[in-house]
């Protein structure tokens, strides 16, 4: 492979979603069953999206999806009266998600020979965000926000390759997706993956430890380093 | 000031282009006079984006509008016959440029406390291939090529508060060119002028050593730290 660049699904692949959203749900709404709420919040993703990308909605970034959903859930949930402070630091919380524990040296690792970037349906804002709370050390942010399209659309792989000045088959796209993955092979791009057995809790049923489709499979951002000579 | 980012020009604010052009200009083209072209190359470059503002040419990147220029001006040096390959590496010689001496250090205090992201017409690429090249510690790379707007379209400024989630008041405009602090103030951008003498080099008339339509003015990036307790 000779690849330039790598992009990174970042929910799942680089932070621990489940785990953060969890952590601060039971910090500011005690009593309600923490992992359910993180688990239904993040149920509500894909079909949000699903509406942008079938037109009903506008462009909407993902905090606003974010904020939408909980609105429902909440509701669902039978506390229909949690203050609108307390709403957005829920929303905030995806904002501050910690990496799995080899996120931040394998990142580091990766920077000293390839150019790194998020490739993630959060907002640039999120991103941002996150990269200061966890020490994810980018080059760069890259966000479906600037495409104006939510992966697996093609329009958010293509645009990665495009803003970072190479062709497809010289960016490798970084997840724990195996459809996140194929998506990216469908538009030339080469792929690893990694595995994640822990991002929807210990009680669910695990990924597949390799994707036989992509060139590389891997347990971890460090395994990936020393695979890439990094 | 209640800021929360600050953005960057970065062609003369952050780096030396005159000095990084001409370097490469003699390494590759001895015998020319390098600063001669370097500052014509540079001449170029308002005219060439205007061309692109005013919609005669569709949007292209500065990459593609540097190696316009060097076309048109090897011509008018008398060296037309230059190969291919050393038209490329000079146009490459933009990603490559070294940070003033005291960038490095100003960037990496200031990140600790603020966003920063550059906000520069140069290309995405050209953006993160600079920061590896001289280990510029942007949190993100904003450029203009994400807006479809060089500087000083307001697009720009307003996509740049946009994509980095805050009002504009909340974020502050780093440059060493009055025009570009001008634009972002139109725009509700707080404005910082940092006084760089040596941009055209020491024959050139120096640039005045404050912006008193600025919030600030400084003569560093790490003299902006300190004002901002960083």
């Amino acid at each position: 492979m000779d690849v330039r660049a790598l992009v990174f699904d970042v929910f799942g692949t680089v932070v621990d979603w489940r785990g953060g959203i969890a952590r601060e749900v039971r910090r500011l709404l005690p009593g309600l069953d923490a992992e359910a709420l993180a688990d239904a919040w993040r149920g509500r993703y894909v079909p949000s999206m699903d509406r942008v990308r079938r037109g009903e909605l506008p462009w909407t970034s993902l905090d606003e999806l974010h904020r939408t959903s909980l609105d429902e859930l909440l509701a669902e949930f039978g506390v229909p009266g949690v203050p609108e402070a307390v709403r957005n630091e829920l929303v905030l919380a995806w904002h501050r998600l910690d990496p799995w524990p080899d996120s931040v040296e394998g990142l580091t690792r990766l920077k000293d020979r390839y150019v790194i970037a998020s490739l993630s349906d959060g907002n640039v804002a999120l991103l941002v965000d996150m990269a200061k709370h966890g020490g994810l050390p980018w080059d760069t942010v890259l966000s479906a926000e600037l495409f104006g399209h939510y992966k697996p659309d093609p329009e958010a792989y293509d645009g990665a390759a495009r803003l970072l000045g190479l062709p497809p088959e010289r960016v490798l796209m970084v997840a724990a997706h195996v459809g996140d993955l194929a998506a990216a092979r469908a538009r030339g791009l080469r792929t690893a993956y990694i595995h994640r057995p822990r991002e929807h809790g210990s009680a669910a049923a695990p990924p597949p430890e390799t994707d036989p489709e992509a060139d590389v499979s891997v347990a971890s951002l460090t395994e990936l380093a020393a695979q890439l000579g990094a």
